[in-house]
């Protein structure tokens, strides 16, 4: 059996090194495992520029992104509150609809999904009364992979005092961040993501000032951030059974991070197969949903073809077949599908996939091309 | 490298071929994927003697245990329902701590850890006013390992018309439940116990009426129990990332629990695997926490040595040095450490142990011999 090729937002395909390594069952209360977990947490700290030294704090929590999202609206904004979400597209819309849920007070300010949050309006509702205690943005938004500019809002927002939220769900590890120049309060990003290990769990990179100062405020156990933070401090050890073998897995993938030059040469492959993607889709006469200034390189929207007779189910299965996974679209006015360009894919892969989808369209009708 | 074995409660030894199941990347909506998700809901169903037919639903969580019954608990008791637990242990203890941090109004009736809750006791506080309308209880609590009478407390609740929530954690798949006589509402259980899975996910049989009367009490998003139930059954797809590797080790798990004979055959073995170990536990002159018939065979809790000197650290780390990892006791009111006899592990595997603690016995002197 071949695993086909993941061009998804993940899950992501991985190294047969990383999936390897899940071949152990280790005691989550073993010095081994306790080990693993402190090294995890001093690496995504480092990943990110910044270390327990300069005040940050790196607190893993089961479950996927979702989890540790509501993990920190639900643990750090306190009963009076106030959330700003910046918001363009769906995994804003998440944010707000966590938000909600938890009875947070909540603004949400929206974007086209093609555009990002400007300074201006940013500046301008920071000013308004209500003002926000807490805003949340998302930095590559999976809807369109649209790359948002969080370093410029990060100032405008810790210049008002303001507790700033990043969803880097999508790009911590494949884009760079540097926590020491863009001091987030809390970033948050997955296992599974651009640092290619398996689905299971999440993270939070939190500043240390601003976590320990939430005392009193968790809306839940499970996810309740500062008591999973002071378990990891006790004793090394998550709070509740965690996943060992994911963990196991991203020890490795870690490693690999590093073999290939940190996320400066992750970023570099990942460019490299966009570089691939664009051209080759253009080629064949697909067009980008979003402007190439406005792109990120973790994943890319395409429009449907014009002719009204695509059929995505079609599209989709027929590449499927060839072991070729893709993405459906997620933007919310336009007919788009999806190519993730992160995960163990090179760019000879990306060609093979451009390849494909021009078969598959052959395979369809020489009219169903664009 | 040799993997230890875990006598544990969990995580614990997996077979290899379990483990092996994981070196797969999938997509988590391709067509495999999901119909792999959905034999194990139906499994899972078919292992408590129940169907969708029969008016049952298995609901797959992300997270460990705590995350499905924090799931439960925030999702299904009502702003004005109150809720009664009955705890003879740690994990009880949880459910209120959960409960409490959820706002719900609850009651606790506390049992001695080497008592379990009676007929009579229950049959008066649900009598009692204001009365309770959600009732939980551990089925074995991993505590003391002891084995709670849910069959019996299932009448007395049903009969008050209250909904009854059971936390299986410890014991499904290794003791036969019968959801169809013994109709829980709610029976909870995690991937990493008696169906020796790897850690990752969590589940909820669920009675279907229960459940689908529940909407609008969800306090979280990623924990809604409901909305989690909607999306499996809309699309055979988890809402947010799921740990499709986990999910792949799982069915090969469930695999391997129908070649053993189901649920009967597991019991088997961990009664063979109990009946090595309290003997010979015995004649190194250890003495058990439970009386015998209060014992289950999935955990149990032995007395420290007399010897005041007894050092439990070193006792522990010896064992571990040799390969055989045993877990720290959680009696509030007795020194104690715990022996699981779950997982992938054989009757021969539980002889070594017991040889071993023999061994560690000898090394750290005879006085230590109780």
């Amino acid at each position: 059996m071949t695993d086909p090729l993941l061009f998804t937002p993940g899950p992501l395909t991985t190294s047969a090194s990383v999936k390897a390594a899940m071949q152990h069952d280790l005691g989550s209360r073993s010095p081994e495992f306790i080990e693993l977990v402190t090294r995890i947490r001093r690496e995504l700290l480092e990943i990110a520029g910044v270390s327990q030294e300069s005040g940050y704090e790196a607190v893993l929590m089961q479950g996927s992104g979702t989890f540790a999202i509501e993990a920190v609206l639900s643990s750090v904004v306190p009963p009076e509150g106030r959330l700003l979400v910046l918001a363009n597209g769906a995994y804003g819309e998440r944010i707000l609809h966590i938000a909600e849920r938890l009875k947070i007070a909540t603004t949400i300010q929206r974007w086209p999904e093609n555009e990002s949050p400007d300074a201006e309006t940013v500046r301008r509702l920071l000013a308004e009364e209500p003002s926000p205690t807490h805003v949340a943005i998302v930095h590559v938004e999976t809807t369109t992979g649209i790359l948002n500019p969080i370093d410029e809002i990060e100032k405008i927002v810790r210049g008002e005092g303001c507790k700033f939220i990043v969803d880097a769900m999508s790009s911590f590890g494949g884009v760079p961040i540097d926590l020491a120049a863009m001091q987030a309060d809390y970033l948050v990003s997955s296992a599974n993501k651009c640092l290619e290990g398996v689905p299971g769990f999440s993270y939070v990179l939190a500043r240390r000032e601003a976590l320990a100062s939430t005392h009193g405020h968790a809306r839940s156990v499970s996810l309740d951030l500062l008591a999973q933070w002071h378990g990891l401090e006790r004793d090394g050890q998550f709070r509740f059974t965690p996943p060992t073998h994911a963990l196991l897995a991203f020890a490795q993938a870690l490693k690999e991070l590093r073999e290939e030059g940190g996320v400066a040469g992750r970023a570099r492959r990942y460019r490299a197969n966009r570089d691939v993607l664009l051209p080759g889709m253009r080629r064949l006469g697909f067009r980008e949903y979003l402007a190439p200034e406005r792109q990120s390189d973790i994943i890319t929207s395409f429009r449907y073809p014009e002719d009204p007779a695509f059929d995505f189910a079609e599209f989709y299965r027929l590449l499927a077949a060839r072991g070729m996974v893709i993405y459906p679209g997620k933007v919310s006015n336009a007919d788009c599908f999806r190519i993730g360009t992160i995960g163990r894919i090179s760019p000879d892969q990306v060609h093979a996939l451009v390849a494909e989808v021009g078969n598959v369209f052959d395979r369809m009708g020489a009219k169903m091309l664009p």
